[in-house]
């Protein structure tokens, strides 16, 4: 037997990405759920990000920003940045996360997070209360401790989690199923 | 260390669902991982498909469909629904899933699948070989042994599974390490 819920977003599992952003004071970090890739070639990604959020005008004059994928080393400071403000806080700081220059963006990339991805906006949409940006993904970068010898992702030593909107819980991945 | 890949999509972990659409002869069922969130209010998500897969045309016809969440239980469907064409088979039979009336769109439902998000299209992006779909969540159906007596979604009951484009696994979901 189903339950009929009220409209809401209830797709799970969902990515956790620290999304960061050059600035002309200093950078700053937004942890975003509304998250993924949507085109294979070029490979492109959306994010959805409420026009209120400090970081939204920051992307909108950058043009640029970088995905970075959290392992759970990182779940407090995902939590900060995605409930503090950037206006009030430096969030590289008070998270102990360190800025690094990326390749081929103006944005910075975060060095403890094991995978980062370069994106660089093409367009801006306006469903509703969140804006979404797409955006073309320009380079990858990925920490060799998650990779083996052949340069394969192995997922096991990268520690993902993931966001369960409808009920607000984190998890940790489990055992690799099928491939 | 970091290396650095090709452009790609690497946002993990990701969503996969099975999109059920109606059809003049048959409804179909494929398989997406290209699938988010990306706003609250309305609530509304993101499909990316390719248009020569069989389900574009149904999707731009029925303008809506359902996002159907399988459990591990579903897993063999989702890769035969993601890999084989509904021009050749009737992958509700092939895949022993059952299609049952949505509340508020003209497409089914997988009665097997504990969660069913009811989507009319809003929008269609053409960013490169995947269209991108906008559409509003309508309708959430919740199978009643996945919530608990207050009607709060419990993950542990659900089997979810995640998908990883960077290698092309599948994984389960762990524990619930913080809310």
């Amino acid at each position: 037997m189903k339950k009929e819920l009220n409209p809401t977003t209830a797709v799970v599992p969902c990515p956790v990405v620290l999304l960061s952003v050059v600035g002309e004071d200093r950078p700053n970090i937004i942890t975003l759920s509304w998250v993924a890739n949507v085109c294979s070639n070029p490979p492109s990604i959306v994010a959805g990000i409420r026009p209120q959020r400090h970081s939204y005008e920051m992307v909108k004059n950058a043009g640029d920003f970088v995905l970075n994928i959290p392992s759970i080393d990182q779940i407090d400071a995902a939590e900060f940045a995605g409930t503090k403000s950037g206006r009030e806080f430096d969030k590289f700081k008070e998270c102990n996360l360190t800025p690094v220059p990326a390749t081929k963006v103006n944005s910075p990339m975060i060095e403890e997070c094991p995978i980062n991805i370069e994106c660089k906006v093409t367009k801006i949409d306006s469903p509703g209360v969140h804006d979404v940006f797409t955006a073309e993904v320009v380079a990858v970068h990925v920490d060799e401790s998650v990779l083996n010898d052949k340069g394969r992702f192995i997922a096991s030593k990268a520690n993902l989690f993931t966001y369960l909107p409808l009920n607000g819980e984190y998890w940790s991945l489990g055992k690799h199923i099928q491939t």
